[in-house]
């Protein structure tokens, strides 16, 4: 009899009682009203229509429709309320689809399965009732971490993220602690921080994007193909004429510093009163979120060896064009962050928050001009060595 | 190649076009508050209770463990909100773990993992947010009607469904109409109804059995097994010193008819303010559930072939004795079909209604005592046959 290795499903906490520190939990804001991901993701779509012609392509070159079994498996990893998603999913489908049949083989079309994850407090409830009345697949929800298993062993055929692997698992224990020479004082990200502050988190990403490719490793089958699709940053860009998701979350971070009293021991009532909150308060904050320039990405990529790399490339993202200016720019940022941000600072200062980061943005010259963004997408696909191939599994 | 039979997975929606039917797909009241399933499903716990030293007898007995994969695979059919459905996950798990134990195989024990179904408008969300923060399974949630497919084909070790399945996909059409000898004027439910209307019922509840056992033997593996537990009543007992769920209903239905207004041509405008309704509103509204007698039970159970019945029963339902009087047992029925009722009637109408049924309860000399509850379950144990012993499969 084969030897099993019994797994104990965790749920995530906010704080790991082992641990003491804080693990990202927080999902995109839920439903679908003026601030919902639902609405505000036309950003997180142009990683799908981009992708589009390059799976198309994929999935008519590598897929083995010889040795498919009766019900096509997917998982997206990273869902949210599922509208960009079930595009995505459309796109799989019908192109896995269209093989048969330009192959003559419509009779053997399979059945398809989706299992759709993202964290348990992510709103499946808006998902579920978001899925097309009439599909082509099957469909679960799956909570929890993807830095972890998800799903039985071997299940999966076909593995996709979008825009989902640039949250960390947790916010790197050193940037929060004051003793530490990676203490991120004033700051709630890396970007424009110290170097130990940066290494702290391309650690974290790199150890949390090995996690997610050996838990992906476990619920693959063997030959099974994983398309990832990750925001990215290039190796350097000029700050007067361009700027990136990094150079947001700067600005981003500076609303927060002029929130914060300037003084503890002069404390100005009625700004208190208006709901701000001390410079320790923003000090114990990071958004745990990295954005890998390609060297960094194709490294880790390289470095995992139960998968083979089939393609690899740097890509632009046309959602860039559907954020028709700052105060776009800034409701995607709080669809996205604002669960995190209420639960460390309370719902109070959301609202002057943002005006005050929407202003910031509408001041530069810069960010009206959707072109001025080199963030980009790596996109990778891998296919799933056989076991006897991989040193450890 | 193999020839696969594609499936067009579709989701349930209120009416179905094509057919011009009422479906049914309300869930239990979600969330945690006061009219919450998760707060007033006690008389549904007994089901779990009774059913435990069965489950742990027959796990024990009938479990095939020598050709189990490296993940077993279990789906509930009707988990709500969870609370009960954990209960009876844990009960099914620690069973196969302990029998592996007896057996010295402890090095072999299977991972486990939870598929856990139930309509769209179930709230996943408590559900997701309620699983037990350790546990020896991985999760799922399977949005959909359990009397289609909802799973991959051979995909489950273990089916399991408790006090679900009285839950018909849809009333019957006849019921419902004013041209048919089946229209169940005046009433909402089959109790104290002509014979046609039961017939109706009953051949509903027939054909949705038979939905329920052909889509799981779809999902089950060969030898997989399958635990049902059915509220149902026996097929007498005497009015006068006992009731059923059936009693319940019909005195719930009465409540309806007190409500509606007494003649269409005399509006008495002061009702109508309080939220009542003609009594066409009534005639158009059914609930669609039945409990079936055991002989019925047992008949359709025998009929289909896919299975091998490895034991079948009348159970007690310990449930009974945790609703303390009249308020628990009103509490548990609005818990189960306020949506339905607010869909039809609106929500003004729900506390006069339950107050109303609460009186009534009260002033019944039977009500108080949990004893003269006769309702029972039928609890039936199956065994999905390899596909080559089926005349159609």
């Amino acid at each position: 009899m084969k030897m099993f290795q019994p797994y104990l499903w965790r749920r995530c906490s906010i704080r790991s009682p082992a641990l003491g520190r804080m693990l990202s939990r927080y999902a995109m804001n839920g439903g679908d009203g003026p601030h919902s991901y639902a609405q505000n993701s036309s950003y997180q779509k142009g990683f799908v229509d981009v992708a589009k012609p390059i799976i198309e392509e994929e999935i008519s070159r590598k897929l083995d429709i010889k040795h498919l079994s009766s019900t096509f498996r997917i998982a997206d990893f990273g869902c949210s309320t599922g509208h960009n998603s079930c595009a995505a999913m459309q796109i799989i489908t019908e192109a896995i689809r269209r093989r048969f049949e330009i192959e003559g083989l419509i009779s053997q079309i399979p059945n398809f399965y989706v299992f759709f994850n993202d964290k348990v407090t992510n709103d499946f409830n808006t998902l579920f009732n978001s899925l097309p009345r009439e599909r082509l697949y099957g469909a679960a929800g799956v909570p929890g971490s993807f830095h972890g298993r998800r799903l039985p062993k071997a299940i999966l055929d076909f593995a996709y993220s979008s825009c989902s692997l640039h949250w960390l698992s947790e916010v790197p224990k050193a940037v929060l602690d004051n003793t530490s020479p990676a203490w991120n004082q004033g700051k709630i990200h890396y970007a424009g921080a110290r170097r130990e502050v940066c290494e702290e988190y391309v650690n974290q990403f790199a150890k949390d994007m090995e996690s997610f490719l050996d838990s992906r490793a476990e619920e693959l089958v063997p030959g099974g193909l994983m398309a990832l699709l990750v925001p990215a940053v290039p190796a350097t860009w000029d700050p007067n004429s361009a700027y990136t998701m990094t150079t947001e979350n700067y600005l981003f971070g500076t609303c927060f510093m002029d929130m914060a009293k300037t003084d503890e021991n002069h404390q100005n009532k009625r700004l208190l009163l208006q709901g701000r909150f001390s410079k320790a308060k923003v000090d114990s904050f990071n958004i745990p979120v990295y954005f890998p320039i390609p060297q960094q990405f194709k490294a880790i990529i390289e470095r995992n060896d139960k998968y083979t790399i089939e393609r690899m490339e740097v890509l632009d993202n046309p959602g860039k064009r559907n954020l028709i200016g700052p105060k776009d720019r800034a409701a995607y940022l709080r669809a996205v962050s604002e669960e995190m941000l209420i639960d460390h600072f309370g719902s109070e200062i959301i609202e002057e928050l943002f005006d005050r980061y929407t202003k910031k943005l509408e001041a530069s010259p810069l960010f009206s001009d959707p072109d001025c963004d080199k963030s980009i997408i790596m996109f990778v696909l891998l296919q799933r060595k056989p076991e006897s191939y991989c040193s450890a599994s």
